[in-house]
């Protein structure tokens, strides 16, 4: 979230102020909660927020940007995308293990464990659900879409198994599993994900 | 649930009325999420609800009965566990995935959701992780404890595919996993939860 968490760092002027950001920030999660992604445009946003179009670039950057911000996630999805698409499709079950959980160990747990718990009981679910489709899942299920029309179940597959680990072992902290160092967790769970990516799926036959 | 519900009805006669049924599971409950299954007597619940303990068996019967009840769930889990007991474990994964999903798509889904949101929330959290633990999970995990000691995790991972995919299909909506039939998705997860249950785990090594 470099630099958006701050608009008026990026230049020397500050053409509004911090209740401008926030009115297109409040303005951007009614809007893309209710229409989804693609059928938000930066003007309907602009007009909602009663500020300018090139105002909300300047203080967002693009509409992915202004998505993402509209979240308030705690880590840049960019930063776990771009390792991914680094990531041969038959090597990502273990990249996207590693690269997940170790997320979980790291200081930005809690705020993951919030935004999960929040979405599970129902507040800004839709914005979630938009943000899980539009942004992480559109990135990766084209690469793994064998046979054609597979790629969107793989790839939600894999987030469930994601989710349900989250649930079991930082929000219901169930022992043993919760204790398991991350290294071994990783090993184990890489497996299934690398299954639900690329191999054969009954329902795809 | 059967009689539990209602237990005027067990016998002709009644000992109390439905303020005492209430006052012991109130009772039952706190004490269950404070100091987990097994060191939870009857004594104790009937000592705080201000009864006698016979009473808390005419009403509720075992402890193990008193537990149930007092967790309010939609499916009698011995309905489930009675199923699984008699599954080998080299076929079990297929039959758990069979069992919970179609409970799912039964008239019992709002309240499964709605247990398992409430748990997400952090609302009775200590007494669903003892129910899970002491009633679910101990009864399989002594027949999947393959090398010893793996038991456990074996069945808290089977644990938290279902609960992902819970959240997944239930309450985050994801299509189109949300829309895959039943009988499809049993195919695709039956490997996973099979994998946990009986495969080789690396962690296990």
């Amino acid at each position: 979230m470099s630099g958006v968490a701050e608009p008026g760092r990026r230049t020397g002027r500050r053409p509004g102020n911090l209740d401008t950001g926030s009115r297109i920030l409040d303005a951007a999660r009614t809007r893309f909660a209710q229409n989804g992604y693609d059928k938000v445009s930066i003007r309907s946003v602009a007009d909602d927020a009663e500020v300018d179009p090139a105002l909300v670039h300047h203080y967002f950057g693009t509409k992915r940007q202004l998505f993402i911000a509209s979240i308030e996630l705690p880590v840049d999805p960019d930063f776990v995308l771009d390792q991914i698409r680094q990531t041969p499709p038959e090597s990502m079950g273990a990249a996207i293990a590693e690269l997940i959980l170790n997320i979980w160990e790291s200081p930005q747990r809690d705020s993951v464990v919030a935004l999960f718990r929040s979405a599970m009981a129902g507040q800004e679910v839709d914005l979630i659900r938009n943000f899980l489709l539009q942004v992480v899942l559109r990135d990766v299920a084209p690469r793994v879409d064998n046979p054609v029309g597979s790629g969107s179940i793989r790839v939600q597959l894999v987030a469930s198994q994601l989710m349900g680990l989250l649930a079991a072992r930082h929000v219901l902290h169930l022992d043993p599993l919760a204790q398991v160092p991350v290294g071994e967790l990783v090993d184990v769970i890489a497996p299934t994900l690398q299954r639900y990516l690329t191999g054969h799926l009954p329902a795809q036959s």
